[in-house]
């Protein structure tokens, strides 16, 4: 192996995410577990090229290929122990998605909602992220379903979606913080979404959990408790007086 | 804009591509089209560990992103003339799959045949590559067919895969060329599914091109030239003592 054979291989952001999502914890495993979360990449000025995005519209998927920023300092770990194993089973770090990698690269499928040119920036609108806010984008590509889709694939030990077993409930109060919102209702159903993934980690999966929790999700903190199989809502605190995005 | 929202990011190779296809003329331009196509995935010995590949084995496929080393030091360019749109209609370079991107960065879907510790360096063996030997690659994930699958996607200009119209020849000189090859069946089957895809620049794709091409497969400049939608394989020339790979 020589030295050209180590050279180092630099990369660019061309695009950073906003996204609803605002730390590690809470955020879906997976692109599309979440389908109501929305996101937007706002692609940089040396980028913002009309014509770099020409005929993107007519595909309805894309491939985001970004930076785990917020663990790209921390070793790679050659084993992982995936939640849905329960946390017990280790396996390979290249038999998963795991943001530990030797690269901090991630791979993210997410629908585009629609493009736009907003003063001369490109910003795409996505739906169904799982990327947190800050996120930097090194390169964006269609979905090609004749090539991307295989319908004889094996998943291994990750064959099916996460198992989700939870029931959400709200508490009045929690009720009537959403009822303020401008889109409280598309909000109630965002954070449907994201608890019915059981964002706790796995050893905290029991039923005698009386742990509170609280995610970060558009600027809210959404604090709930687990009842079982039941996830109530208490409470939704405005973090951030710019909103929810998206 | 900060200074660090520019930083550049840095990876390294944790793995080569040993693959059939030796230039980008020929190589296909998708991965799975081309079934036969076998390489190897050569991993660096920091991450030939053997648990950091546990598990993999129960999947079928892999994504593969990689840098496309030999054209890493081309400009990108915004706009691209799809082979498939006739090499006349632009579109964006995000709207492709094209290797002169911003950021060289390639993604590829293949089929792990089968994994492999040769005196302690892992191999991936795998088929329906589209990458050329001598690839570096960043980063080994699992193909996930519940996140990765979307039955609903639209593929925009690209929805299908490429128009195959080409029949394939074998002149009397090729095919006693293949009979003396050990894996001759094997490497005929390849070459008529690399042909199949047409491999001349769009502007040559027409009735009166009494061009002759050359293509370097496994070591083999296998030699053709078209007679309207026919292929015809004349000659088969070894280039490389060491035979085909894979």
């Amino acid at each position: 192996m020589s030295d050209v054979d180590r050279a180092e291989i630099k990369m660019e952001a061309i695009a950073y995410v906003h996204s609803c999502f605002r730390e590690k914890f809470g955020t879906p495993r997976q692109a599309g577990l979440v389908p109501a979360a929305l996101g937007r990449i706002d692609v940089l000025p040396e980028y913002s090229r009309p014509e770099a995005f020409a005929e993107l519209q007519g595909f309805s998927h894309l491939w985001v290929l970004f930076i785990f920023h917020q663990v790209a300092d921390t070793p790679w770990s050659a084993t992982v122990r995936p939640p849905r194993l329960g946390g017990n089973k280790k396996v390979g770090v290249f038999a998963s998605r795991s943001p530990f990698r030797p690269n901090s690269i991630g791979l993210s499928l997410v629908k585009l909602e629609r493009m736009e040119n907003h003063k001369g920036q490109i910003r795409l609108h996505v739906s169904g992220l799982d990327m947190i806010e800050g996120t930097p984008v090194v390169d964006i590509k269609p979905y090609l379903p004749w090539a991307d889709q295989r319908d004889d694939a094996c998943g291994g030990f990750a064959a099916r979606p996460p198992e989700t077993h939870q029931r959400i409930s709200f508490s009045a109060l929690a009720e009537q913080q959403l009822g303020q919102m401008q889109r409280g209702v598309q909000f109630k159903a965002l954070i449907c979404e994201v608890l019915q993934q059981d964002p706790r980690p796995a050893y905290r999966q029991k039923s005698d959990d009386r742990t509170e929790y609280g995610i970060n999700i558009s600027g809210y903190n959404v604090r709930w408790h687990q009842q079982d199989a039941v996830a109530e809502v208490f409470q939704i605190e405005c973090l951030d007086a710019s909103g929810p995005t998206g």
